[in-house]
């Protein structure tokens, strides 16, 4: 294997993934063969806007990374590390501050973007680490010389910051960090929640990663369809319906008959759905298992995270010791 | 021994020392007896202001820490320790960031004070760390769980910032932090320069500590006497002249009568030099002595720093683990 480089990328820990996750694991899965990866529970992150619920990031953890191990991230490719066990995350952080202008983060367009949006909601995120968020992003890239981080659109203003922080530390002090480029996926159609909003789990539209038959029937049914069709018989509109949209990821070679179908008034929505349900389902029951024996080894994600942090420890070690030497020279 | 508690006091390692500093060591020296003792030397925090100066940091370091150590810190009472080697202080740091408003810190008046006075000598700090210097400050005195922080009057306003990170974290998680007081000392008449400006290692108007006899004799020549005096029979006016603040801290039994001899035209300044001289010289003979002993024995200082270290990082470590329960509760 020809390493092409190394690849940071994390998630906060926010309990079991849905399918709304699903490309991004996916996505990781691939890169494990081709890049050196490390892949971060975002801990502290998740502090940044929920110090609130602070009391679940334990359990939200290893929820999460029983969802990572079960789709595929293999720990003996990949350290599989919490952001909080490697304090070198804050120490470099701190470092990057002392050298990182106000104004270069107050301009991270979604900076002001989401204090706003979470003020409306009666969140007040208008702190000092709130601001300081994406200089942690930063350091947790850096701190690994990651040279490519998997990112959507959006984060590409984040990728950019940690450029700049590169580069200027590189030029202050000495060369020591690459340039990390962002690696964006081409967009993939966006799986929509059961209700047609974006999938999320605050909103409760959601189909869990590994989902039981249970779970996955009644989120089926629960699909909002073309509104218009009352009979089966009755022409439908596939585009405005969601369960349509969950065809078309996880059965796209029946696609079109299914299209023309509904459009036709051949198929009625309950054996649409049904047929839907069978798919997901199937797609569902490996993942499950494999969840259900992660999870029935006790300690055994305890023990893939600490493994994990003592790989990435080392790496984040190394760094740092360049990191002084590049900063007080070779006396401290 | 009844220790009244915890003390935290620390100094940017700016290297020699001048006799300008000399009451706030004679005052840690003292404190060493009654309190539980941490002098840091805060080589981060002088990377706030100073990162151009950053491979200075090592050697000032060592020489000012010889200082205090001649000037009487026991490693024996207290842990004499460096800022950057405790990673702990970043962590909890960041910790605080996240539960800590904006506006606490853009509120702190030293902040635009110190932005505007070092941008006038073409200095730019606006960095997102000297924003967050004082919280910086908080960590620093939280995290051996000080209850008492020896500082100067302008300092009131970062303890006040203090007590309220601790009581907020104390609110929002658990009460981990003591609210720390300030001990303010009673003002000693404040030494000036040679000059009679403010003494400052940066207008070179300053005697070091431990001077030698050479460099007291230098300086006190140069020392601004009454201008209006020609001739040693000519009455003069001790008020303005610095000779006179030196001898009422250095000569205070023989303050009375070298005033009416200098207002009587009885003594020339050229003697009164000559007196203060003796004095400075006969203070400073031990903290030379010591200050010599101990750089002569090669190591010991790092030794003395690593071994302070160790015993910080152990009440450091101890602190954290509080703190991490008090967020993440018994899982993390
Ligand atoms: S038949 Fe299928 S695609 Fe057409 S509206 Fe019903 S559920 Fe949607
Ligand atoms: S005699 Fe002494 S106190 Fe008086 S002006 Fe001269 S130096 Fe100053």
């Amino acid at each position: 294997m020809v390493v092409k480089g190394t690849i940071l990328s994390g998630m906060r820990p926010t309990g079991r993934l849905h399918l709304g996750h699903q490309s991004v694991l996916d996505n990781w899965v691939g890169l494990q063969d081709e890049y050196n990866c490390f892949f971060m529970v975002a801990d502290w992150h998740a502090l940044t806007t929920g110090w609130e619920e602070s009391k679940e990031i334990g359990q939200n953890t290893l929820e999460m990374v029983a969802d990572w191990l079960a789709t595929g991230l293999d720990p003996n490719k990949s350290a599989i590390f919490r952001q909080s066990r490697i304090l070198q995350h804050a120490e470099l952080h701190l470092m990057f501050s002392m050298v990182t202008p106000l104004s270069w983060l107050e301009r991270v367009p979604t900076y002001k973007d989401q204090i706003q949006k979470l003020g409306e909601i009666g969140k007040d995120i208008n702190t000092y680490g709130f601001l300081g968020y994406p200089l942690l992003q930063a350091a947790d890239i850096l701190l690994y010389k990651a040279n490519a981080v998997p990112v959507g659109e959006d984060q590409l203003p984040h990728i950019e910051l940690t450029r700049e922080v590169a580069r200027r530390f590189n030029h202050l002090f000495k060369p020591v960090f690459p340039e990390p480029q962002g690696i964006v996926k081409k967009e993939v159609a966006v799986l929509p929640g059961i209700d047609g909003a974006k999938m999320s789990k605050s909103y409760h539209n959601y189909i869990s990663i590994g989902a039981d038959p249970e779970e996955i029937k009644k989120n089926v049914n629960l699909m909002i369809t073309d509104p218009a069709r009352i009979r089966k018989t009755d022409p439908g509109n596939p585009e405005v319906c969601v369960v349509h949209k969950f065809h078309r990821i996880y059965n796209p070679d029946l696609l079109e008959s299914i299209e023309e179908a509904c459009r036709g008034g051949r198929i009625g929505c309950v054996a649409c759905k049904k047929q839907l349900a069978g798919s997901l389902e199937q797609h569902s029951a490996g993942v499950r298992e494999r969840r259900q024996e992660i999870l029935s080894k006790p300690g055994y994600i305890e023990e893939v995270l600490r493994d994990g942090e003592e790989r990435a420890r080392v790496v984040a070690g190394k760094t740092m010791e360049e990191v002084r030497e590049a900063i007080f020279g070779g006396q401290a």
